[in-house]
C-alpha cells in the first residue's frame, strides 16, 4: 500500500493493521519515507488516534527498529524506572542507592535534560571522573557487582524515536498519547528490563498539565507494557511545585545526598518510597509494599543506602569525597534572597517558571549543546502550605551573574502565589495504575 | 512567529491572522519554511478548516506569490470559466466560439489533462499547427481583433500553488475545501478576468462525489470571488456520467465541432447554454439570461459560431480544414462495440471508469510526460436514462491496441448499470450558486 493511503486511511480515522505500521517506522528509519508525508500522517494521529492494538504495534515497531539491551546475566529482576520529567526531580539519586542496598538489581540508562527539566546523567557528572559512558560489560559486571550501575546510552536504540522525536518536535505534533506512548516505551522495552516502574508526573511542571491526560497517559503506557509481557505499573506524581527544595545540578545533588543520609524532603521521600516501594515489590524481595517501604527506610536508616550510594559513585570512576563533603562542590558566586511582599500562605510555585529560571541562570540547556553551569539554581525555603511573612525568603537564587540573577526574581516573582487563606500541602502521589 | 506556533494554532481549532497566513505562503513559496511543516499544517487545515476570512487571506497571498495578469488593454468585460474537471467535457470548445461570436471576448489560459480529465489544450493540439503558447502581446492582439484566445500558461501564475499542490498531492491533503478553494481562485484572480463563471461538477467522474460536497466548495468560491470583487457564479453541473457522447480527444474535438454546426447532444449543449448565457449577462451584452442563451442558439443556428471557430484555430496557426472535413482526423486502428447482455435501461455509466478506460487506452496521461494518443477513446451509443436490447452496443471502443481494448472493454462493463426498470434522463444543472 502506498504511504499516501495510509496517511488517507488515518486521516479518515480508519485502524492501520500491524504490517502497515511496521512498515510505516522501517521506510521511516531507513528514509524511504519523506518527512512531509510522516509529518502529515503524524497530525492527522493527533486527531485520529490511534488504538491499543495500534499502540501496541507502533511501540513494538518503533523498539525493533534498533538494538535491544539483553541484561539477561545480570541477576534477578531487572527493573527500570522512568519519569516524564520535573523540575527539582532527584529521585533516580535516592532511589537506587537505596533499592540496590536492599538487593534489587538497578541497571538503569539514563539521559540529559534539555529545556526545563534536569537529567540524571547531568547531575551524576558533579562528581568529578564519574564515568557516564559505561560498555555494556562494564555496566552488566557492575550491577552483577555492587547492584547498581547507571549510565548513558551507548547502543542505537529505537532509532526510530529519535527521528519521529525530532520531526515531532517541529511540527506541533508532540502532545498525542498514543505517540507519547511509543516514544517512552519503545526505549523502555529496548533497554531489556523485566519490570518498569513509570513516574507519570503532573502539573505546572510537567509534560501533562492535568490529571486527565496523565492518567490517560499512565493507563496507555501501563497497557502496552502489559502487552509486551512486563511487570509494570505508573505512578502519577505531583509536578505542580519543584519536588524538594532544591533547583539545579549540585544543589540538587547535595539535597540528594542528604535524603540518603535521612534528611530528605517529605515530598521527595514520599515519591522515592512509593516508587521504590512498587520496586521492590516487582523485585521479588518483598510481596507488599508497606514491608517493603520499611525496608527501604530501615536502609536510610542504617546507612546502608547512602553507603551504597559511594560505593556506587566510586565504582563508576567518581570522586565520593564531595559526597563525603559537600562542600567540596564549587558554590555559586551570589546567594540572592527572593523575598515574600506580604503575609500568608504560600499557594503556588509554579514549577514550570522555576525550572525556566534555573535553566536561565545557566543551569539548564536549551539545545544539546548547551553547557551546563553546575553550581547554579534555587534553593526554595518555603513550600506550598507554608505560612510566610513579608520580607521572608521565598527561596534562595544561586547565581554567577548578577543580571542573570535580577531575571531569575523577576521570573520566581511571578510564579508565586502567597494570599492570606489557608492552603494545604501538596499531595504527592495522585493516583496508581497497575 | 514561530511555524511551531502556527501549526499549533490551526492544531488548536483557532483562526490564522492575515499576516500569519502571508507569511507562510510567501515563506513557502521562497523555500524557508521546509514541505514537513506545511503538510502538517496542512493535515490540521483538513481537520478544523479554514473560515471565509482565512481562505479569503490565503486565496491572495497565493495570487500575490507571482504574476497577475494585466488584461486591461483588452476591451470590454473579461470573462473566464473554469471547471473542476469532467469526463468528455469538452465546454469550453463550443461556448467559447459561440460567445466571441456574439461579442463576448474569451481570453482563456487552459491546462493540460492529468489522470481520467482531458484538457483543452490538448484537444486544440488536434489541429495541426495550433500554437498553444501565445505571448501575452499575442493574446491580448487576438482577443481584441476576434474576441477570443486561448493559450497555455505562459507566465508564472500562483507559483504557491504549484509548490503546495505537489505536496498536497502526496500527504493526503487534496479534498479539503478552503484547500481548493485557494487553489482554484488564486489562479483565476491571477489570471486577472473581471468576471468568473465556475463549473463545478458533481458526481461519480468529478472530484467532488456528491452535491453537498460541491455546493459547499462552490459557495466557498463564490465568496472569495465577490470578496475580490469579481462578478462570479458557480454552476453546478452533472458528472455521473460522460458529458455527450464522445471520451478521448480527437473525438471529442469532433463532437464539439458538431455541436458548433447545431448537432450538439443535449446534456453537452444544456451545460455550454447554462454557462454561456451567465457569462454574456456577465458581459453586459445582455441582463436577462433567458435572453442570452436565445443570442447563443441564434448563433449556433446561422452558423457565426462555427465561423469564430474557424477563425479562431486559424488565428492561433491550426490547419482549420480539419474542421470543415472532420475525416481528416486520423482514425484509431480498430472501433469494437460493447454491448449490452441484457434488454433494460442504463441506470449508469460511471463517468470515472470510462474516463479511466478512455486513458488506459492511451487517451490521457498518467505523469505530465506522458504522451496522449489523440485518436482513441470511447464513442456512446447509449446515455443513461435510454433503453437497451441485449446485444445493442452500450458504446464503442476506439483503440490502436487490441489488449487496451479488450482491458478497457472490462472496465466499461464493470462501469455500466443496465436493469429493466424505467430511469430517467440525468438533470444536468443541479444548483446554481451567485
Amino acid at each position: 500500500m502506498r504511504m499516501y493511503d495510509l496517511i488517507e486511511k488515518k486521516k479518515l480515522g480508519q485502524e492501520l493493521s500491524t504490517e502497515e505500521i511496521k512498515d510505516i517506522i522501517d521506510g521511516y528509519t531507513r528514509g524511504d519515507i519523506p518527512d512531509y508525508q510522516i509529518s502529515a500522517l503524524l497530525m492527522a494521529i493527533c486527531f485520529n488516534g490511534m488504538n491499543v492494538r495500534e499502540r501496541y504495534d507502533l511501540t513494538m515497531a518503533m523498539r525493533d527498529s534498533g538494538d535491544i539491551l539483553d541484561l539477561s546475566s545480570i541477576d534477578g529482576v531487572k527493573i527500570d524506572k522512568h519519569s516524564t520529567g520535573g523540575v527539582g526531580d532527584k529521585v533516580t539519586l535516592v532511589l537506587g542507592p537505596i533499592i540496590a542496598s536492599i538487593g534489587v538489581p538497578v541497571a538503569k540508562m539514563s539521559g540529559r535534560g534539555l529545556g526545563h527539566t534536569g537529567g540524571t546523567i547531568d547531575k551524576l557528572e558533579a562528581f568529578p571522573g564519574f564515568n557516564v559512558s559505561l560498555s555494556e560489560e562494564e555496566f552488566i559486571d557492575q550491577v552483577n557487582s555492587i547492584k547498581i550501575a547507571v549510565t548513558g546510552q551507548s547502543k542505537n536504540l529505537a532509532p526510530a524515536d529519535k527521528k519521529l522525536y525530532a520531526l515531532r518536535d517541529v511540527t506541533a505534533t508532540v502532545d498525542e498519547i498514543s505517540l507519547i506512548t511509543g516514544s517512552i516505551m519503545s526505549k523502555k522495552l529496548a533497554a531489556g528490563t523485566d519490570a518498569i516502574v513509570l513516574d507519570v508526573t503532573v502539573g505546572d511542571g510537567a509534560f501533562m498539565k492535568n490529571k486527565e491526560d496523565a492518567l490517560e497517559l499512565a493507563k496507555s503506557m501501563v497497557d502496552i507494557g502489559k502487552r509486551a509481557n512486563k511487570k509494570i505499573a505508573a505512578y502519577l506524581t505531583n509536578m505542580d511545585e519543584p519536588l524538594g527544595y532544591a533547583v539545579g545540578n549540585n544543589l540538587e545533588v547535595i539535597e540528594a545526598i542528604e535524603a540518603l543520609k535521612g534528611n530528605g524532603p517529605e515530598d521527595l521521600m514520599e515519591v522515592v518510597y512509593a516508587l521504590g516501594s512498587q520496586m521492590v515489590v516487582f523485585s521479588g524481595i518483598e510481596t507488599d509494599k508497606a514491608k517493603a517501604r520499611a525496608l527501604m527506610e530501615e536502609a536510610v536508616k542504617n546507612g546502608s543506602a547512602y553507603a551504597k550510594f559511594i560505593e556506587f559513585i566510586e565504582a563508576q570512576g567518581g570522586d565520593a569525597t564531595y559526597a563525603k563533603d559537600i562542600n567540596k562542590f564549587s558554590p555559586a558566586k551570589y546567594v540572592i534572597p527572593v523575598n515574600a511582599e506580604i503575609d500568608g500562605y504560600v499557594h503556588a510555585l509554579k514549577a514550570e517558571s522555576f525550572g525556566l529560571a534555573s535553566m536561565s541562570l545557566g543551569g539548564g540547556r536549551e539545545t544539546f549543546d548547551d553547557v551546563i553551569d553546575m553550581s547554579v539554581g534555587i534553593i526554595l525555603n518555603k513550600k506550598v502550605g507554608d505560612s510566610i511573612k513579608a520580607g521572608e525568603p521565598i527561596c534562595y537564587i544561586h547565581a554567577n551573574d548578577q543580571a542573570k540573577a535580577d531575571h531569575a526574581k523577576d521570573m520566581i516573582l511571578k510564579a508565586t502565589v502567597i494570599s492570606p487563606d489557608k492552603c494545604d500541602h501538596m499531595k504527592l502521589i495522585i493516583d496508581i495504575v497497575e
